[in-house]
């Protein structure tokens, strides 16, 4: 029998958060990203291109996929949103930075031929803000 | 002026790993997911669904960012993907299984209605496979 093949896609990222609320409070007013009704109090989703963005208290995370809620320092990965121009980093940056985000690196010209920045939320994931003139977005902003 | 509005999009996942061969084996051989060409000795991507995944050391992740790389236990983070049936989640867990694949959660019904199992990529990154019945995927597996 031919074995099942596992498509090239994703569903879900669900990020740990520690307060649901302030984490609603950063992307739903610094982001500005708009809550499914599908949220609840124990739980949010915010729709973005094909996958879903889940904001899912730490402890729960864990507990639901029944490893220990251990854990400090780095996480291990990043999320990156990439612009349409360099000018576009800058300008999302300054609106995120006057809207309280913690600007953890500022846009810079990187060795990969890139304009790069990176914030985080807050939980400490990392956003990397970024123009990557080698990787074309369509309309919707898709790869 | 009107400021300028982040849309509500994400461009690409970075999963920092230890061993960047290792992670693509897993990828290519237990996924069997295809790189892009774009893919180099120091990087690797693979284009999902609108959206691109990409491996990278994790200690230069942290660099590009210029944060500590210190860090270990629960990253407080999970992939998901879902199938179109629970018996699709036995099947591929069963595949994944075969293929080496670290089984972190056996599939089972839970509490929210849907049907859940989890594995871990060679740094430990989880990934929900999971049947969702009330979160329809159209013919691209986008949600």
């Amino acid at each position: 029998m031919e074995k099942l093949a596992m498509e090239q896609r994703l569903t879900i990222i669900a990020l740990g958060v520690n307060d649901l609320q302030v984490s609603n409070t950063f992307y739903e007013k610094v982001f500005g990203w708009k809550k499914l009704d599908s949220s609840n109090e124990n739980i949010t989703f915010f729709q973005l291109n094909g996958i879903l963005l889940s904001l899912y208290p730490r402890d729960k995370l864990a507990e639901d996929a029944e490893v220990s809620a251990e854990g400090s320092g780095f996480k291990g990965f990043s999320l990156a949103y990439n612009t349409r121009s360099e000018e576009e980093v800058d300008d999302l940056i300054d609106t995120l930075e006057a809207k309280g985000a913690n600007i953890v690196k500022r846009p810079q010209k990187v060795f990969w031929g890139g304009y790069s920045s990176y914030i985080a939320d807050p939980n400490g994931h990392l956003w990397e803000i970024a123009f990557n003139p080698y990787l074309p977005l369509d309309s919707d902003g898709n790869v």
